[in-house]
């Protein structure tokens, strides 16, 4: 099927969005008219530019305010119209958009706008274009699809149809399965836009908060499948106003437009792509730095003893229990500081999940980063960390650690209990709903409500996508504004037992636990009736406190080295969250660590 | 009368919010709980930090869901409460902020909830603080300010009152005149804030979008009198949630906050400020540049002559007709490059202005720049630019010219109609709605609505702010994002009586326009019956057009030298806008030309 992108829905001049959208792998772009006037090429040349590119022109858009107006008022739009109808054959466009009207000059007229835009289509039709009519969610008679699909009926008139747009129908609450009454033919085109549910003005929501199908609250698998039930066999056209999109780099955001359309036509059954698969454990971390001494004696002081070497790069395992930490110092590290830079995942089947990962246009790294290194199945995520499907220890695949010498075991006892519980990730502030859905749609993980986290100096953002077991958590975090991204540090949370006991060790070992003030701990006390000594613990290392119906959550955290700190944990089984109520005090305690 | 801030609404640690509040001229703050909790001072460090800074803390806030519950769930919230009646006896608050329930254990029982709140109450009285129970407007079952005073009334507790907060009376649109029906010692606080009229979840607008009183659309001064008329003599306090404030630094926060109080209890009839004194033109625009020469010579280009020499400093005054033009090098220069660094109004009563101004708290700059200078009256926006209220030729007053040698008549002929139409300035991001009421309140001008602009690379807002005359018309601009402010230059808009012939003489002397491309023309072409040879004139000179019920307005744009652009405007009489139809091709065109 053919995929199409309005140029409005990506930032900078046309001719950026036209590559962006190419290189994306889009087969065609709706032409936005500001896009156009704004654009220093002539009609012939964008024509010839998209044609290099392999786009089609699938519309020129839009047209609006022409029907169901007074006789002199029409006169003009048909010369206007005139006018467009030319240029669009200069671009080689065949089809134009035409808006219901929202002038105070329209009229209440069905009979009258049929008419007209009968009218319209036949001049269309002699200059051998089309006019798509699409009711607006706001127009002021014609704002539902059935009235506009009556209108475009009674014309009966060839060269006039209607374009449906998911937005204008699903932000009014109207049931698309009536599209399915509409001739196949009949509808010229389809526009594709999510939306989260706001109880907003549908103009302001409309202009400033569409998404990415995938990205917001509409069934939009539901309504394609209806409109692919009716017979429509056009393009299927993204077209998303969003204040967020009009400043990120168009290509991230084409390829983010196209993922969501491949994942669009899965939902509605219309796609193949290969299944996910799901991950079952985290297999290590990697962290890359200039300097291994502060994160290893971190590590170390952590009770993670180093378990071997690579055979062929400055790369460290350290281990302890069932949580393995990567240590690089290969290049790149300089310039970014001490990161976390890549994650392995288990996976039951390594191959397709990069299949799956690659048809979801997620890039693919080498398959060996050196000759004699075990071939590992890995991609990028949307915020440049690598992550590697891969298996430890599991007869019949490649084990990750095979290019590791010296394997050694680490020491049994309690210590072993310790496992990755959850990693949490700062994600670029333009691309956090591109990567929710990535981690949901490429991983096959579930993505849970965006909570807001008060950061002393703005509100953050964070979003979980766990599998159903929890044994993979990631939490997706996003500063207050778009430079935030290099203030907020990764970190990896550490499962344990006993908080206490770690939080002892860890100090013990020469570790230094993040500070907490004592009118957090005072609080604590309000609220909830802990043991004294309980309570003197959390004092004296700084661990934090939630519940939730599940049961209880107790954390706290070490200082950072560069961009990274961890957490230790203690998780009650049936706790779900991540400790959000705590994390002012956090945030305020890290930022007073920095000055 | 007492102002106060709650330090939800200020950027920061707690520390930083109470030194910016005092800064500010604040005489106390509400202590936002989750503040408290993470700042690592003990609550009598907090109490003698505010005495040193001269705040009382007049609140402490919030604590919820206490009331109308089943007993033991009571019983753990007035274990709760005694942990925080204490608190506040360390810190040297005695009202407490409780918020109607939310809880689902909450019961829809008025006299259940009255008799918990006097129990509370008791508690409250026995260390000394008092109770302020306020209806949150999405309260499970008290969310109006009647209904909550209904309950207080029935608990007749000496220690119990109703803490009114005008986003929660006025985003239900509830009367508030049914205030002056609770006795003014009832009524323990008055918690004010504004907000945008936005149709939206109550929630989300609460936590996101407040704003500062005369920043968004709610009567606050008709809410104030109420208040003040009921007998309420506490102090009058801003409680702001603010996505943009949480970012922006305190200090010229808690300035924009204290105005914004000023002005409302002008409003309200409650304080007397120095009444505005309305410019009634712009007498100059000052260009502060490292080098002269491309500055001097756009201007020549432009038709102006230098006219006139500082005496004392580095500074030439260029001229045409009504239009001049400051052009200094004075130091400075050199770290910003070439900008627009200030205004020269009109005032019919400069000192008067300038004593208004000072009133609402803007900076203060020395009356005199060197010995021997003429007198000025001068203080600083917020966002830098200096503002100087000045006389020009008008006996009885200094002239400001005075200090400016080798004063020349220009010539006369049409080239002196010129005159500056409007001036275009870039705010700092976050500081947009304090830029408008700050030109509004302090310089008596009209704020017209905020308009999108379409930028490449994100959208932008405009909001002019004018005299009823349009002898002074100010465009206030924002980018995309925080950090756009250096990417968008302030402009002067030259006003002539016959665009095509400006530009063509400014060409002709070596000036260059902004080319605009011929599709806009094209369009333009399609829209308006324009005659052929005008709209070829238009095409040869990157003309832009617009049109309204008014009128028409021809405009076309000089190429930019550092961050400052000049504007060539023909506008009809009527005609009310800047040509923000034509802001996507403008700007288009300007990052084109920064290629």
């Amino acid at each position: 099927m053919h995929t199409s992108i309005a140029t409005v829905s990506l930032s900078g001049t046309l001719t950026e969005k036209l590559a962006a959208a190419a290189r994306a792998g889009f087969g065609g772009v709706e032409i936005f008219e500001n896009d156009l006037l704004a654009c220093p090429l002539a009609p012939e040349e964008i024509r010839a530019r998209c044609a290099d590119l392999g786009l089609s022109i699938d519309l020129y858009q839009p047209m609006r305010d022409i029907e169901g107006v007074p006789d002199d008022v029409f006169a003009r739009n048909l010369r206007r119209a005139r006018h467009k109808f030319e240029l669009m054959n200069r671009l080689g466009a065949d089809t134009v958009l035409v808006c219901s009207s929202v002038s105070p000059d329209a009229v209440d007229d069905d009979a009258r706008a049929a008419g007209q835009l009968a009218r319209l289509a036949d001049l269309a039709q002699e200059s051998g274009v089309r006019v798509a009519y699409e009711a607006l969610a706001w127009g002021r008679h014609v704002n539902t699809y059935e009235h506009a699909w009556r209108i475009v009926e009674a014309a009966g008139h060839p060269a006039l149809g209607v374009c449906l747009d998911s937005f204008h129908i699903l932000s009014r609450g109207c049931d698309p399965k009536g599209i399915e009454d509409i001739p196949g033919e009949k509808i010229f085109f389809l526009q594709l836009a999510d939306a989260p549910l706001l109880a907003m003005d549908v103009l302001q929501w409309s202009r400033h908060y569409r998404c990415f199908p995938g990205q917001g609250g509409f069934d939009l698998a539901g309504l394609l499948r209806h409109v692919l039930a009716a017979g429509y066999e056009g393009p299927l056209s993204l077209e998303v106003f969003n204040d967020v999109f009009r400043q990120a780099d168009a290509g991230p955001t084409a390829v983010d437009a196209h993922r969501s359309l491949l994942l669009l036509r899965e939902a509605a059954g219309a796609a193949e792509l290969p299944p996910p698969v799901v991950p079952t454990g985290v297999a290590f971390a990697e962290l890359l730095t200039p300097d291994a001494e502060p994160v290893t004696a971190l590590l170390a002081a952590l009770g993670f003893t180093r378990a071997a070497r690579h055979r062929g790069k400055p790369v460290d395992l350290w281990q302890r229990g069932e949580a393995r930490v990567l240590v690089s110092t290969a290049a790149g590290a300089r310039r970014d500081g001490t990161r976390l830079a890549a994650i392995g995942l288990e996976s039951p089947d390594p191959a397709a999940a990069a299949r799956r990962a690659e048809a979801l246009l997620a890039p693919v790294l080498p398959r060996r980063r050196a000759p004699g290194d075990a071939p590992l199945e890995a991609v990028a995520a949307p915020d440049g960390t690598e992550l590697f499907f891969c298996a430890t220890g599991r007869p019949g695949l490649p084990d990750w650690r095979a290019d590791f010498a010296d394997l050694t075991d680490t020491p049994a006892g309690p210590a072993t209990r310790t496992r990755i519980d959850h990693l949490a990730l700062t994600q670029p502030w333009h691309h956090f709903d591109e990567a929710a859905l990535f981690h949901r749609s490429v991983l096959g993980l579930t993505a849970h409500e965006s909570v807001d986290l008060a950061d002393p100096y703005g509100l953050m953002r964070s979003r979980a996508v766990t599998t159903a077991d929890g044994s993979v958590r990631i939490a997706l975090g996003v500063g207050a504004a778009p430079t935030d991204d290099t203030v907020h540090a990764a970190h990896i949370a550490l499962a344990t037992d006993d908080v206490v006991a770690a939080a002892r060790a860890f100090r013990a070992a020469g570790g230094r636990l993040l500070p907490v003030p004592a009118n957090y701990h005072d609080d604590l006390a309000a609220r909830y009736d802990l043991p004294e000594a309980e309570l003197d613990a959390y004092r004296d290392l700084g661990i934090l406190y939630d519940r939730d119906p599940g049961g209880a959550f107790r954390h706290c955290y070490t200082e950072t080295v560069g961009r990274v700190f961890f957490e230790l944990v203690q998780r009650d089984p049936g706790y779900q969250g991540y400790g959000a109520a705590n994390a002012p005090v956090r945030l305020a305690a890290q930022h007073a660590g920095r000055r």
